[in-house]
């Protein structure tokens, strides 16, 4: 039996929720697919330690397939994250404080690791489900980022049979039920697009053509 | 019984779909308050057609409250419109081909009507219920615009006892799936938006003092 | 020879000037058009005040065209107003603290009034200018629409000859070189078309006809 | 004498001009510091040989600094960019209608490299001259990134003296006067923002410590 491991954040940055972590912990509750094994683990919205605790978390689970989640304010669809960069730039202090400016994640690590999720596969997916989608060139250079490269790091590094990558989603209604003009999504629809993403991460271990690429 | 009669319009501007009379149909179905009746009909896109469509569902049903409801497509949250100004410009043609410019859409007509909804408490409930919701100074100068002028005009000279005004809402998420980056919102969380509209427009009568203004 | 009445407001909401009068400011220093006497005239961001001392201005100049500037923080382009509302509600306090909600500016005055500049022929030679430019159907609640629906309201009641309406401007770059992606437009690109907005306002007695609507 | 090299793409996209080439050639041609050599270079909107008609730029001019500007049509403010990664993603066709998709920019190339220019050191000097400027994480994966990757590349591999990097620029007002609500910038202002990234890049061999980072 196929096992997922999906993880999403604590709140930050001011919120009282995550979007991140409704989703995955509904995903994880829902038991949607019968032939999968999907388990969520919350991870802390702070540098270092969240790579640590998803370690574990990959140690204890033992999955074919990670996908991190993490709310990315002020989006208004899905985004399939393609690249993450070894660097850290906080603009505000992570949950414990810390705020490094342009460090690298790694020290002996590449500039850049690419997603080992068939994100053109999903994407076309949630397309075709009626959920907006899109590919996203940059994850930030904040937790996001930093889990994001930490996880491609470790399945570089430590386990190579893993595939794995990151997507980023909109805020929450009630998150801006306060916030004039901003976008959000339901949760309903972005359960049911982390669905759509672990199903076709499972299925397709290559991912299909189409131009998806942005002019800047 | 307290009776409200809501319309939505057909599609238009390319979309098979119109989320405004999804919306409404729903609302119209699930009898959520058994104590009032709430009847929806569906308006063409069309100038003049839909003032007259909308006369003889007023007729018909004989409501206490109007609330029309529009596609405002771009939009990311539930706009609670303040004024219908007398004027028609279309930017494309309406359903059956017509396209008027800088015309007046009752000769003898005031230049603007504003609503009679309590805006301000349906837009303060709807954020209570963790629905982003605002106020709109301007409902454009196509058919929506039209339609609130022409419901206005007839309440100020046919049907005094009435309130009415128009909401427009947000692209549903399978109208921007191929739409990168335009936002939307779920058929469940507008649904429970009109639904908290129709309750407040029934219950006050006078709207509460809250700033929601705009600079510009 | 032709008079016109340039105004533009003092500077407010936390910015220390206001491209409104650094543009009318400059069009009056600059005397680009010998045949025409333009005259500009700072107005105090203030509910009632900036009426009155418009007022003055207007029976001092004695001028054929008024043409009241503001600032529209966050557009792109030049806005050609359409249509002044008879109410003040605001969002932040105006220059001397009053921050009116829901209450009309004139208790006997329509519900709105028309700008009397020829908007589209502006439009349409502000684009083959190469400066962008939209008509708007809404100046706000503040300031700024109280102002415009205020010289309406006067050529309605007092000086029936004058051509008058409203123009709202972009932030200057320096006002945004510290709020990430907000748009701005320079100085000389702003006096230039306020400068053309000015030759059309004297030579158009009649608007051309063009569908610039929205749709909502 | 320090020499710097900037180079902006021909039109491409459906446009008639590039603001990348009216900035570099107008730089060029101002001649604005005299201990300083500035050339400027026209690069075709094309995989593969903007790289080498770049190359062959800085074998003839020799530069200590290579700046390379595109067009970002939406922006509204100058963009720093980061970093430049191993992927062709094309949306549209180039200028002779190549249309790579998830294709690897060098083979044996890292995923990305970073910029070399002091872009913390440019983004505070121009915000400081007035000028709306941010970090950008993505130069997308058409062909500015694919120049920008090609240019790091060869300072890693051929020319190791070389300071450089990419800046991408907003649309001019000309070319957004038929497109609403899309900012612009003006030439004045990109030619000045252009010239403090020239000096500064000169003078500053180190970059400055600055939050600058994004959150997703």
């Amino acid at each position: 039996m196929n096992k997922v491991l999906l993880t999403g954040f604590d709140p930050f940055g001011g919120e009282t929720i995550n979007p991140a972590w409704e989703v995955v912990s509904r995903v994880h509750r829902r038991k949607t697919f019968p032939e999968l094994q999907v388990e969520a683990r919350q991870i802390p919205t702070v540098f270092t330690t969240s790579i640590e605790v998803l370690r574990q978390a990959i140690l204890e689970v033992q999955p074919d397939v990670v996908i991190c989640v993490g709310q990315a304010g002020g989006r208004s669809d899905i985004a399939l994250e393609r690249v993450a960069i070894n660097l850290n730039d906080a603009r505000i202090p992570d949950n414990e404080g810390n705020q490094p400016i342009d460090e690298p994640i790694s020290e002996q690590g590449p500039a850049a690791y690419w997603t080992s999720l068939p994100i053109k596969s999903i994407t076309a997916r949630l397309r075709k489900g009626g959920i907006p989608a899109s590919l996203s060139q940059t994850a930030g250079t904040f937790v996001c980022n930093h889990l994001f490269y930490g996880l491609q790091h470790m399945i570089a590094t430590e386990f190579p049979g893993i595939r794995g990558g990151f997507i980023h989603i909109p805020y929450l209604p009630i998150q801006t039920a306060q916030k004039p003009q901003i976008p959000s999504m339901s949760l309903e629809t972005m359960v049911e697009a982390i669905e759509i993403a672990v199903i076709a991460s499972v299925q397709h271990d290559r991912d299909i053509i189409a131009s998806e690429g942005q002019l800047h």
